[in-house]
């Protein structure tokens, strides 16, 4: 079947996320340590996330309370609350950064849109997320915007559903083999999946649980057309 | 036009939500008076909030953040870190307090459901409105569920448009004149208005500001059926 909806994740696909997460772990290990020479932050600060995801779900707003309540408990409550301002500033411009776009995605947006819809469903805080993508500049190149809590099978199946999408005529692109690959592929879409530098520890997903065919991976969002042209000359001539 | 669509606010209409945020606050008051007896704490926890909504949005984490930032500016940073572990906390047990519906609603929405279609439509924090929905017992009474960043014009349009609904047949129930009344009256649709015993300050709205007709107000939502059926009346007489 052709493809016609093609999906794109946000974060870490067409915008730069985790870096923002990474740099702003990095300061607060270097805060803390001032405190206790000898912590493990990033440790500490994962298990509280991982803790707290079931009550705060994902997003810079979830991040900053994680990483007070790491502070506080680090330092078995010896931060100067001078400190935990600093960390509320951090959470604030992190929330107010820019949206820096990933390395040729506007021009592989504008090259796909001409073929496909095109579509944007991504996780995590609702807020934030339409921030970010109202500064992207890229809104308008979206038929539809779909913000998850979680990006599963039952998510995935909603939204098609809700849409009237078929699974054979829907492909997803992103960065995580957990969020955009493996849901998509179990539901019959097709995923393609294009890593980014760096990845959040709650989305590793073991290589035996990967599909076996349904998903491709690419060095490049450039390559994404490309892929999406032999795809579809494969199906008109039933390869 | 015959009714064919009821939708109906969540937070305060449906469940209790500004009681607990009420409750937390009135906490955060004593908590800090113990530290600066002749603190004006509700009026700089609303400066915060107010400062706060454009980065932060509404919801619990949102107002977590901005008790945490008054705990600290109040004190001037003499606030112990024990006492933000408990603010801390107090967002923790918002978020994972059961939902407590208000009362008649059940009965209510089985009423309207025999004869329209229900959707929820709420604004809000995504993760912990799905999860509140989840709690309450009524998701599957619904055929379909919005959570809106912001609830004005443009966002009822679209929720509209994308379930192909058209403003005559659609009417609005929830707790806020400009959430739920205002923007819906302006697009076309029908509003009813059932106050909460308590309104936040952010949600207030002046009278002149209130559109003159398209909207009703109840005191309780069992009179909801009921005036549904008079509306649905006076349509097919014509009146």
């Amino acid at each position: 079947m052709a493809i016609r909806y093609v999906a794109f994740d946000g974060d870490d696909t067409l915008w730069h996320n985790e870096t923002r997460f990474h740099l702003t772990q990095t300061a607060l290990r270097d805060l803390l340590r001032r405190h206790v020479p000898d912590a493990d932050v990033d440790t500490h600060l994962s298990e509280v996330e991982m803790r707290n995801l079931g009550l705060y779900g994902y997003g810079v707003k979830a991040f900053t309370l994680s990483m007070l309540e790491t502070a506080i408990q680090v330092t078995e409550g010896r931060v100067p609350t001078a400190d935990l301002e600093v960390i509320l500033g951090w959470g604030k411009k992190m929330l107010a950064a820019p949206t820096e776009l990933l390395e040729g995605v506007e021009e592989a947006l504008r090259a796909v849109s001409s073929q496909h819809e095109l579509l944007l469903i991504t996780k995590g805080d609702l807020f934030d997320q339409e921030s970010k993508l109202a500064r992207s500049g890229l809104a308008e190149m979206f038929s539809g915007v779909e913000i998850l809590s979680e990006k599963n099978v039952d998510a995935y199946r909603a939204v098609l559903r809700r849409r009237h999408i078929e699974p054979e005529e829907f492909v997803m692109v992103g960065n995580s083999l957990r969020s955009d690959v493996v849901p998509v592929v179990e539901i019959g879409g097709r995923a393609v999946h294009i890593p980014y530098v760096m990845t959040w520890h709650l989305e590793h997903v073991d290589d035996a649980a990967l599909p076996r065919g349904g998903w491709y991976r690419l060095g490049a969002i450039a390559e994404l057309r490309p892929l999406l042209d032999s795809l579809d000359q494969s199906a008109a001539f039933g390869v």
